[in-house]
C-alpha cells in the first residue's frame, strides 16, 4: 500500500464531494490500485464552520503558508474559482513543488500558457480532467485515447445548464425566463447564470479540448461565442419543424484554411447522437482520423461526478503517470500556434426565419436571391398565414460559407420582402 | 525525440491498419508526444508476398526468434488470434521480456490468470484497450477515468456485426439470414460468423470489462450466454410495440446476491441511449457509484479503429505509464473471486409473446397467472385476431427475478392457454 497525503484548497461543492466518496468507501482505491490517499490539510476560508465535518485527522485551516510548507504533501486539490486568487493560488502551489489537480476552466482558458509553463520549470504538473465535462473523461480520452488521431473535427454540449434550459423549452413550452427560474431552483443554474448562458463558460472548456487536441496555444479570444438569451418558444418550434433541436454547440474543426471555433447556438438534426443529450448531460462528438466517430455522454457537473474526475486525476498524479504525460505531451508546455479560419469562411449549414407577407412571389424572390448568392438550399418550410396575413418561410441551407449565406440574408432584408428582421441560427 | 523501435506479429487487417497509421502521418506522434515509434520487425506467415509493402526499413519475416532475439524492441504488437498458438506467441514474448499490446479478447478471456501473472512475473506487462469496442477507449475510462467509482452496473453492446444485422432487420424488415448474408457481403461479418452471433465474441469482451470493474476473476463459463440465431422478424416487431428495439446486451450488474454476468438479446425501450447506438457501432452505458451514467459509443472493430486503440497502448506502453499501472492496479495480477448471482436469482425486466386463441378469458388468465406468481405487468397489448381466430397477446414485466418469470410462463403454457410454446426475451 502507497500512502498519498494530499492538500485540498476549496471546501464547496466539489471539495465536499472529493471528500464524500473518499470517506462513504475508504476501501475503494487501496483494493482497486493500492492506493492510500489521506486528505492531510484542508484550507478554506471558513474553518471553524467545516472543521466539524472534517475527514478522519485531517488539519482544516484558513492559512495556505501550512499546506504550502508541508513537504510530505506533493499534490493539491486545487478547486477555487475565479481567475485572480485562483491564480496566485495555483502559482503558490506550483512555486512550493506541488502537483496541482483542478476544476477550474476558466483559469486554465485564460492563462494555461503561463501556468503550465510555470508547472514545467518547478518540474510539477497541472491536471485537469474535472475542469470539462465533469465525470466523463474526455480529457484522457482526448489525449491518450485518441492519441493516433488527428482530430478533424468536436462537437459538444458542454455546459449543463444550457442543455437544461433548452431542453425544458423544448419538452415543456416554456419560456426562456421560465427555464431559467426551474434550471435555478434545481441547483443547475447559478443564482448569476451569465457566464453559463451567455457561452464563456463552453468557450472556456472548448478552449481547453482544442488545446489538447490541436497541441496548440488556443486564445480564448478567437473562440467566436453566441449564447442561449435570445433563444425563444418561436426558435425552438422553427427547429422542430425542421426536424432538430436547439443545442448550444461548442465546434472545433480543421481545415485548409485554418482551424475553426465556435460557440453558439445551433440547429442538432434529431438523429444526430448529440440531439439525444438532454436535461443537465454533457456530451461530446469527436471525429478522429482513425477510430471515426466517438460519442461520449454523461454528467458534465455537479458534486460527485466532478469529485470523480478529481480523484482520477489525483490517482493518476500518484502512481507517476501523469507527470510521464506532462513532461512528454506537446500542449503542456510547447504548443504552437494554429491558424485561425476567419469567420466569414466558416463553412456551416444555417437556418432563417423568414417573416413575410402571404402573397404571390415571396417564396421566389427568396430563392431566387438565395440562388444568386450560391446558396443551396436542403429544406425549406411554409407556414399558414395568422390572422394578418403575414407567414413564416423558413429556410435550411446545404454546409455553406457565412459569407455568402450572410450576404444573402442581407439582401433579401435589404429588398424589403421581409416584414421584420430575419431570424438566423447555425445548423449542425 | 524518444525513439521506440516495436515489433508487430501478424499483418493481418489490424497490422495493416497500424502500419497504415504509422506511414500516412509519420509526424503525428512525435509532434503530440515526442514518441518516434518505429516499426522495426514485422512477424508474418507470408514474409515474401507482404515484403514489398514493407514500411520504411522494417524488417520482414516469418521467424519469431528474430524479434524475441532483438534486445533493442522492449514491446510487441500482437495480432493473432485465437487461443492457441495465440497464446504459446504471447508467453515467448512475455518471456522474452517484452510487453504486449494485444486486441486478442479471447485470449484474455480465457488465459488472462495465467497471462497476467506471467507477465508480472517477467516484469513486464500485458495491455489490450483494442480488446474491447475498438477504436472506444473504454479499457481506460473504467480503469482511469472511473477508478474512483464503484461500478454499479454495466450494459453494452459490444459486437458489430451482431449490432449491424439486428439493426437491419429493423429498418429494412430482413430476415436474419438475409441480414447475415449482407454484413457478410460489406465485411461486417466474417465467412464463419459463428462466434460473434452466438454471443460468445460479446462474452469475452465482457469478461474483460468485468475483470477492471470488479477487480476479480472472471471465469468465462461463468457468463450465461444466448445469441442473435433465433431472432424472428417477429421479435422485432414486437419489440417495435412494445417501444423497444433487441439489441445482443452484454450485463454486468453487482448486487447484494452477487455479480450478475450475461449476454442476452433484449428490449431496449427506445429512450434509453443504448437504443441509438445502430448499426456496426459498440456502445457502452457505466453506471458510477460517483459519475453517475456515463455513455460512450464509437467504431467497436475494423482496420483503423483497433489500431487507433493499439497506438494508444504503444503510447502508454513506450512512456512508462503503463507500466505503472500493471503494477499497481489489482485485476492484473491480484485479481480475487467474486460471488456470482445464481441464475434464477438475476433481477431483470421480461418480455412474453403469447400465442391464444381469441376467446374470452384468455387474457384474464395469463394476468391472473401472473399475478399468482407475483408477477407486476408493466405493458400489455392485444394484437388483432388473424383469419384463424388467432391473436396475440405481448406482455412486459417489471423487473424480477427470473424465477418467477419463468415459473408464470410455464404455469401458463402448462395450462394449454396458448397455442404454440410462449416467446421470451429480456427487458433492459
Amino acid at each position: 500500500m502507497h500512502g498519498c497525503p494530499i492538500g485540498l484548497i476549496g471546501w464547496g461543492t466539489v471539495g465536499g464531494g472529493v471528500v464524500e466518496i473518499l470517506q462513504r468507501d475508504p476501501q475503494l482505491l487501496p483494493e482497486r490500485c493500492g492506493l492510500d490517499i489521506q486528505l492531510k490539510t484542508i484550507v478554506t476560508r471558513r474553518p471553524e464552520r467545516e472543521r466539524a465535518q472534517s475527514p478522519g485527522t485531517a488539519v482544516v485551516t484558513d492559512r495556505l503558508e501550512i499546506l504550502l510548507a508541508d513537504r510530505s504533501i506533493s499534490t493539491v486539490i486545487h478547486l477555487v474559482g475565479g481567475t485572480t486568487v485562483a491564480k496566485d493560488i495555483c502559482i503558490a502551489c506550483l512555486d512550493a513543488g506541488k502537483h496541482v489537480v483542478t476544476a477550474n476552466k476558466a483559469l486554465l482558458a485564460e492563462h494555461g500558457d503561463e501556468l503550465f509553463a510555470r508547472a514545467a520549470s518547478r518540474g510539477v504538473s497541472i491536471a485537469f480532467e474535472a475542469a470539462v465535462a465533469g465525470g466523463i473523461p474526455i480529457i484522457a480520452a482526448l489525449r491518450d485515447g485518441l492519441v493516433a488521431n488527428r482530430i478533424d473535427a468536436i462537437y459538444a454540449i458542454l455546459n449543463g445548464t444550457c442543455n437544461y434550459i433548452l431542453t425544458r423549452m423544448e419538452e415543456e413550452g416554456r419560456s426562456y425566463g421560465d427555464a431559467l427560474l426551474e434550471a435555478q431552483r434545481l441547483g443547475y443554474a447559478e443564482e448569476d447564470p451569465t457566464l453559463d448562458v451567455n457561452g464563456t463558460d463552453t468557450a472556456h472548456k472548448l478552449a481547453i479540448l482544442a488545446r489538447i487536441a490541436y497541441h496548440s496555444r488556443i486564445p480564448i479570444h478567437a473562440i467566436r461565442c453566441e449564447g442561449i438569451q435570445q433563444i425563444t418558444q418561436a426558435d425552438i418550434l422553427s427547429a422542430k419543424t425542421m426536424g432538430a433541436r436547439i443545442k448550444l454547440l461548442a465546434v472545433a474543426k480543421r481545415g485548409d484554411g485554418g482551424l475553426e471555433l465556435r460557440v453558439a447556438p445551433t440547429l442538432v438534426p434529431l438523429d444526430h447522437p448529440l440531439a439525444s443529450v438532454r436535461r443537465n448531460y454533457n456530451g461530446i462528438h469527436v471525429l478522429g482520423s482513425a477510430a471515426g466517430p466517438t460519442l461520449l455522454v454523461g454528467q458534465g457537473a455537479g458534486a460527485l461526478p466532478t469529485a470523480s474526475a478529481i480523484l482520477a486525476d489525483v490517482v493518476d498524479v500518484c502512481t507517476g503517470r501523469y507527470q510521464a504525460t506532462a513532461s512528454r505531451f506537446r500542449f503542456f508546455s510547447a504548443a504552437h500556434d494554429v491558424a485561425l479560419l476567419p469567420e466569414d469562411a466558416e463553412l456551416t449549414g444555417s437556418y432563417a426565419r423568414f417573416h413575410v407577407p402571404d402573397r404571390a412571389g415571396v417564396l421566389a424572390s427568396i430563392t431566387q436571391i438565395f440562388s444568386q448568392h450560391g446558396v443551396s438550399i436542403l429544406s425549406i418550410h411554409q407556414g399558414t398565414p395568422d390572422a394578418q396575413g403575414h407567414a413564416t418561410i423558413e429556410v435550411v441551407t446545404h454546409p455553406l460559407t457565412s459569407r455568402s449565406f450572410f450576404a444573402a440574408i442581407h439582401s433579401i432584408d435589404g429588398q424589403q420582402v421581409t416584414l421584420t428582421p430575419t431570424v438566423t441560427l447555425r445548423r449542425l
